[in-house]
């Protein structure tokens, strides 16, 4: 077993946040092609589809297939978006290493994303988190807890602190292994992503947090960098900042994974990523959605003269 | 008089750093044009060209024109860019705001640059700073001094602190009015950035330190993120990321002014801009410059759903 030595979990999500909004279907082997390449390059864990139905989103109609295929890889936590009970049970029954839930903060956006009232949602974090439950403890997949639109919402502009702090104390009450706080529209700025952090962190204890942040305005690197001031470790991002916005076409989605590595590393932190590796992946990722622009700024302009990583992996 | 209360001053080089590796001349009239929207919009300082000889770029042939008309202007800072004391001399005949000289802190670059010694740059420095001391207290420009590949050199790699220090020094010994830290081939970090900025800013005294950056590799906004947590207060960007870098192809090149000032604005720092005459302003210029390729977030996926700028102006 190999071990690498992260200071910082980096978890590429554009497999299910990048994809759902791309109406070209990704051929399932580009997809797993895609999962194995940048498991490879270090990155632990992938959101790999979600388990919203095939009538929905045709993009995820592969999901047991997915699953099952990435489940292969060594090392690799596999994780899957689960948007109610029913994918909990899918997602139980594929035996994925962890599933990821969402609330929106914004109880306006809750009830447009998925038409249920906010309460209605938490209730069902609650009842999913029990389901998990019967299960013997050494066969529980991990569940994470979104806090959607918690920077900022496309309905409701602002949204209040107390609010996002309420949110976060229902799903660690309910049993969240991680609490997720995502810009999901990108509204946030590093002093805000300091302010709804911190409060977060202060209400969390001992149950990581993680940071998902949107490029949409620019700010998705700077905004990084505030919350790495605040301690925060984990972050999702999609390789060539797959994604974008319904509502502003042609605008940046997810951060972009192999910027967020080239900063993450630059710094001084070991992510376990291989940016070359990594780089190619992003290559030969481009190659199966050739109708789609990507985003990002390191494969334009290539590593710096003399860069020297801090990647690094230990045989054990 | 109008008095705008600003947190931060942010400067435009796009005219200067942005148009020097444009082949396309823009029109005088349109330069003149994209200085004044800009100027209404609230930015304060504008590099409106720079005195190299038309021969070795013939973008800036117009400079005394583009300098004249800009100096029309009620409240505007214009600033150009001068290579030697023959570039002072003309600055000063024009009656420029300001001067802004650069030298490299890598020796390499600074001799592909301007095809002579650091040590030379320094010596030509400290002669402008004594021309400009010719002229009445009252009628000298100001005179700032960059610090180029402060944070990394496409010949060198890594740049030692030491020597930004030292090339700090020398200049502030000179007599220069500001120092500016650019990080000109966009290679720097956060983490980087605040080494470089604290050591910059204990032998800067009382004398500004601006920060200068390139969004090359993505990270240009976490660059100022960090600088501000630094208390630097001066920034240089450009229109619409104007710019590139002549060795990376479609790379991005100065960070782009309005999502600099959107990012500042909300957080709750005054720039004076307004964001929206600043985006008509970036309409405006990029018809006339119709051949290349803008970069930025903001002006693709618009202000967010209820933003409310800190922007204000009194009329005092």
């Amino acid at each position: 077993m190999s071990t690498i030595q992260r200071d910082i979990i980096v978890r590429e999500v554009g497999l299910r946040d990048g994809l759902q909004i791309h109406p070209t279907f990704m051929p399932t082997a580009d997809k797993l092609a895609w999962i194995k390449n940048e498991a490879l390059s270090g990155v632990s864990e992938i959101e790999v589809t979600s388990f919203v139905p095939p009538k929905l989103i045709p993009q995820f109609a592969d999901a047991t297939e997915v699953c099952a295929g990435a489940l292969q890889l060594k090392d690799l936590v596999v994780s899957a978006l689960i948007p109610n009970l029913k994918g909990a049970q899918r997602g139980l029954e594929l035996g994925v290493n962890k599933l990821n839930y969402v609330v929106s903060v914004s109880k306006t956006h809750n009830l447009k994303n998925v038409r249920r009232e906010r309460d209605a949602s938490m209730a069902d974090f609650k009842a999913i988190v029990d389901l998990i439950k019967t299960l013997p403890e050494d066969q529980r997949p991990l569940i994470g807890a979104g806090l959607s639109t918690a920077l900022g919402c496309s309905y409701e502009g602002k949204v209040a602190l107390t609010e996002v702090v309420l949110c976060a104390e229902q799903l660690l009450d309910a049993g969240a292994d991680e609490i997720v706080v995502c810009d999901t529209v990108g509204y946030a700025d590093p002093a805000l992503v300091r302010a709804v952090l911190k409060a977060v962190l202060a209400v969390a204890g001992d149950v990581p947090v993680a940071a998902h942040f949107h490029d949409t305005r620019g700010t998705g690197l700077a905004n990084v960098t505030a919350a790495l001031e605040c301690g925060i470790k984990y972050f999702d991002a999609s390789l060539g900042g797959l994604g974008g916005c319904p509502f502003a076409p042609g605008a940046s989605g997810n951060i972009v994974m192999e910027d967020l590595c080239f900063m993450l590393d630059s710094m001084g932190l070991k992510t376990g990523v291989n940016l070359d590796l990594l780089l190619k992946t992003r290559q030969t990722m481009s190659e199966s959605l050739s109708d789609l622009k990507l985003h990002g700024a390191l494969a334009r302009a290539g590593l710096p003269h003399g860069f020297v990583s801090n990647w690094s992996a230990v045989a054990a």
